[in-house]
């Protein structure tokens, strides 16, 4: 008996009703985070992004690979099976995948139809991040390389991460991170500390290409509970942010030295410092995936400190995810009318005007 | 920086997907039921009514506003906000809006655009009640006064109250209501009692514009279980059970006497007494808050007898849900076919159809 | 009073959304198995089947009955309601149906219109199963007899069943049972047992009519945890699987002896048998219930020995279940796509195209 015979167009089940976007509604022609290497482990990870059900894997060589995340014959995702060391195997009928997305296996048939096989995906791993390429046309090629975040492998640094869901579209939460004057009002326990300090913070907005930069210092401040937890201030501080976007993620850069000690504006400042990396990836029009890393530079009780910077990020971006929900499904109960901006929104209208041109492009 | 040059057209974000219906649906030049006055303490309560979301709150002066439930910036919920002697701020970045719906602060920028405001509805507190006019018109002022609730100031009279959701359109609701023949089959637990008399009680039913009486007598009939817990009755009892619907909200005047004792259609009856104000309003075409309380007359033990009348209509009114949303979601099944009336059916016909001429008009 | 008066096209009431699909999706002019005997006690039960809401219930003469689960007056399900003698009675306003779908008592209404009553539903208890049959017009009477069973009176067995709901086609269940393959991959706690040699298994596959038989025999196989906890095997066993599909549901026997002890193809062959009855009843075009029982033979511990077959079959079908269900997730995703079929796809193949035919009649 060969597949031949039972093609499903005259009787295997065939699909009824559709739930998918596409992912043209994004940029395509650039690279997403698609996990953090600290992800793929002993089990396929599966993961929708940019509309598109993925399953990524790491086979015995160490590479990683992203497949579409569906078993060709009877579409069980492939996430929900097993890996082995040259692939994935198909948890309902043992189909085995190998990272092109070839069937090199199936049970108990000897030949294997050149017709099985399922869409793999361009994907690199770099500075502890995966990286995915999706690119307008299927199995294009990559224009260009991942981008580099050497802090990673920085050694004066140490950092962890997580990845969170968030039922809200990507660009708010660029909104968010463009615009740490919320800080004063969302993050009073954490990270906040004096509201008209955060919104009255002489702000300085540049863009280079497809890059936006803020600049925000708050000088002679209070240290926020977060700062006081990391580091010994001994009383006021001179705080900076520097918020760097690009289409794929944000870098953020804040830190205080104790006030008055030294410029806040020179790259070899001393003090606290707290490093984001905040890769942010659809899943959907309506959800995305925020992969974050946090790296800090303590230099006594490294494990206490690190694990006191870990937990209140955490803590805080809970903290925005709330809002940011919120936020959205009001936009959505109020869909039709217009919004105000007002000074901190700059940044976040240069960014949405980037994302907006490459996807013209 | 100020706002004209980030207009919201060119890139701030733009809601992609409406939930809400319309106002439009339900009558609307006449006063719903908003909250009870109880409600309304240190926080901002947020409540979707007849489609549109609102926030009601109370300012230092013990005024009550009620506004579009968003900021007209980021459209996070103003109920996600904080109160201030003047007014609400919003939780994101702390815009500050008074009753009016205007925003009179923006922190860290000098210039309110005098577009920054959101829609305000006219409320007006009385007899501990919560009223709200939404007009045909946005901004139309009322045409006459909210209903009047003397019960809440009747000193003879103890009350409490409390706000149930029902996910059901609040028709089906007025319909429970007007016949309360139900009690024998629903509420047999609480102020049931005997089927056949309910469904046999001789029904006087009358219009008069706007509102329908609906009145039945039970003479000489056993006293259900709240009647018993709630008043000393040595046998049988004569019952009487008054409902008065208007288009916003229906009082329901139910007691008792000693059979035989005295007339039970005085309006000076002695005996046991539930006067019971039932503000019914829509959410959604599809769901409703029934806004309630419940006065008795207890002479003796009265806080442990307001209790128990509270506990035993609260346990009753849940029963009506549970009986209400599975008659609706079995309406939504069987779509299409067509009800029969029986003899109870009169009243809650009459109230629809004075319904319908209040959206007609 | 009476209901002329109010007819429900003034003022009662109407339904204004569907969510019910339409019984037309399926085959009609054959039976299906609405509920096991076991499930009609003293309760009536309401159960959605072909897309239309059914109540079932047992009279006082022991005879089952099936409506429309709805009463003709406000909608409630009937299923909500309590039986008695000789019908049920609504749960809303008492309105008693008899098994005909006729209100035969309008509590306090002397006239019941002819109007007053719902669809009825032929349905035949046989063989501890109730079987109803819908048919392509409303009221149409059967063409033929439910099918038998006779394993359920067969003495040489024992059996015990449970009814399952999966939120997937019912055609996917048919699927799964038709290609006992999976079993190795699925089911290796249980029934599984080594994968290559169910893959590999030499496969029988025959029609008669509107049955499909498959027929699998693995000779000197490992006995899978199930077998060896139900029967003492002593090293090896030769297996049989004997799947016998029908439009309505599937026989399936399977079981063992010792390893070259006697003919595996002989209907009298001893050993450990287990035979299931396996009916799938569309609940909607997305959902089924999955009607199952599991007769064996144990001559010794009978008791516990059928309580490790019921225990393991369920413990099976919760893997089906989580399986069938992601699968059907991921069919929605990749809703377009095609699928390809392998050598074990035959019988599941075949049972399609007779389900296919039974829609087109």
């Amino acid at each position: 008996m060969t597949v031949q015979q039972f093609s499903p167009t005259e009787a295997s089940p065939t699909p009824t009703k559709s739930t998918a976007g596409t992912r043209h509604n994004f940029p395509l022609d650039m690279w997403y985070v698609a996990a953090l290497s600290s992800e793929l482990t002993d089990k396929p990870l599966g993961r929708t992004l940019l509309n598109e059900p993925v399953v990524l894997f790491r086979t015995a060589d160490g590479a990683v690979n992203a497949l579409e995340d569906r078993c060709c014959h009877r579409f069980l995702p492939l996430s929900a099976g097993t890996l082995e060391d040259n692939g994935v195997r198909c948890g309902y009928h043992g189909l085995l995948f190998n990272g092109d997305g070839k069937v090199i296996e199936i049970p108990g048939q000897e030949k294997v139809p050149s017709r099985a096989k399922v869409q793999r995906y361009v994907v690199k791993e770099q500075d502890a991040l995966i990286w995915i390429w999706f690119g307008n046309e299927v199995n294009s090629e990559p224009t260009c390389e991942p981008p580099h975040y050497p802090v990673h492998n920085n050694p004066a640094y140490h950092y962890s991460g997580d990845v969170f869901h968030y039922n809200a579209p990507y660009q708010l939460v660029h909104d968010n991170l463009l615009d740490l004057s919320h800080l004063g009002y969302v993050h009073l326990k954490t990270i906040g500390g004096n509201a008209s300090i955060h919104m009255n913070a002489q702000m300085d907005v540049t863009q280079d290409g497809n890059s936006v930069k803020v600049v925000r210092h708050m000088l002679n401040s209070t240290p926020p509970p977060t700062y006081s937890a990391a580091y010994p201030f001994s009383g006021k501080i001179d705080r900076w942010q520097e918020i760097v976007f690009h289409p794929s993620h944000l870098e953020i850069w804040t830190g205080a030295v104790e006030q008055g000690s030294e410029p806040v504006d020179s790259p070899d400042r001393g003090g606290f410092h707290m490093r984001g990396f905040h890769g942010l990836t659809p899943e959907t029009d309506e959800s995305c995936f925020y992969l974050w890393t946090m790296a800090s530079n303590p230099t006594q009780n490294v494990e206490d400190t690190m694990k006191k910077v870990f937990d209140q990020t955490a803590f805080t971006f809970d903290e925005d995810k709330v809002v940011i929900e919120a936020q959205y499904e009001n936009m959505k109960r109020f869909n039709g009318k217009k919004m105000i901006d007002i000074h901190v929104d700059v940044g976040a209208n240069r960014a949405r005007r980037i994302i907006e041109s490459l996807k013209q492009a």
